[in-house]
């Protein structure tokens, strides 16, 4: 068996999330999976870093496998994108050590969330942007993002029935860009993160972008640990995974990596 | 009588490029025309500033229509957006006096052609740029570019089987642009282009930054007015019709507009 380590790009638009569903739902690991097995004739399992939800986008996400192959990771490299679809490719391939594995050894996923604010719609940022018509104010939401930068306990901010171990993870970026006055981009990097929190944070400062919500109110919401106080899921076609890095558990700055 | 200016942005992977064709044929001139009958009841005709090809993508083609109408612009423009596609957009409705005519009155066009020189393929980008896997040398073809400015016959970069009165053009801007180290624009700016006249610049261009012509031959290609001597076409995805500047005849700076 030899292990390898994918790092994956895809237009998440046609694809009904990272996670291998029922027969007859396209997925992105499930056009990897079977990619692979096209390649290598045998059935094969992929474990990707983050699972992105249906719509959402990836230029880096991460993915690990272990497979009965002679191949070189170049090799297995060019065949693989010769049959993969599209809307999806590998766009780095390499060997990895035994027993990696893109999720326990994620230490850090950094997201993209972008918004066009332009006062009209943009059919050029259709697949890949959230439109906002009105206009946003950029200062009120970055006050708005300081105090959720930390460790914290994120509840507040998952998907409402979920339910994991811990729900504490921590953030240690959350930047907002104005870029050619109407595109706006939300840069969020942690050590992991819950189901829709990325979402459910930019959701909440953009109400806070538009006047709908105080500059205190996500902090409060924060430390409330309330979903219903929370703002709406901001949809899918925004976000982006831009980067999974990894590292052994004991290179790691955050013992207390929940490993998501 | 009103008439209006339009300015227009679209995805055009989905369209068969501008101009109405036979029925069954999607164009954007087509669902345009289809937008504004629905909205006022009665048939419209519009015209557009450049003919973009099928694949072909515009950040501001200008269009203009004469309509029995007594809306005005504002509420037009909204009803507009509100029945066409999502691939399609008015960006911009204003009023125009009379007589005004997109193609006619169009004084300078600016493309831009986009391509990807990373060394995989990028599904995001799969829509919008034309991929050369090969790295190419940008410093070769801003060599061969510079000798193509100015005022020329461009017959030798005109599409095969093309019948114009007069294939001299001006084109005053052709700069390559090298960004992110992976994606690389070319912008071609000019009074007017023979059909497929920017993606054989691009696609000659291309083969010198490729080594396989010589830095000069793109100028002699040029002088020799032979269409067969110049490079393949570059693929129509990577283009976009920027903007389109127009200019009351009085005050063009170039006499000799051939008001393509």
């Amino acid at each position: 068996m030899a292990t390898f380590r994918f790092t994956l790009e895809y237009d998440g638009t046609d694809f009904e999330g990272w996670q291998v569903q029922a027969a007859g739902h396209r997925t992105v690991q499930g056009c990897l999976e079977e990619a692979l097995t096209r390649v290598l004739g045998v059935a094969c399992h992929v474990i990707g870093a983050g699972r992105t939800d249906a719509g959402v986008h990836a230029d880096g996400q991460l993915a690990s496998a272990s497979l009965e192959t002679r191949l070189a990771a170049e090799e297995l490299h060019r065949a693989l994108n010769a049959v993969l679809p599209t809307d999806l490719a590998v766009v780095d391939l390499q060997p990895a050590p035994a027993g990696f594995h893109a999720r326990r050894d994620a230490v850090s996923k950094l997201y993209r969330y972008a918004v066009w604010n332009g006062p009209t719609r943009s059919p050029r940022r259709e697949r890949s942007f959230a439109r906002v018509p009105r206009r946003l104010v950029l200062d009120a939401m970055r006050k708005a993002a300081a105090p959720l930068v930390g460790r914290h306990d994120f509840a507040a901010y998952q998907a409402s029935g979920s339910s994991v171990t811990t729900t504490t993870r921590t953030v240690w970026r959350l930047d907002i860009e104005g870029r050619a006055g109407e595109e706006i981009y939300f840069w969020v990097e942690g050590n992991g993160f819950l189901r829709h929190m990325v979402r459910n944070l930019v959701g909440t400062l953009l109400e806070v972008g538009l006047g709908r919500r105080s500059v205190e109110s996500p902090a409060e919401v924060l430390a409330g640990r309330d979903r219903s106080r929370a703002g709406a899921t901001a949809p899918a076609p925004g976000l982006t995974l831009v980067e999974v890095a990894t590292g052994a558990p004991s290179d790691s700055e955050f013992p207390d990596n929940p490993r998501t």
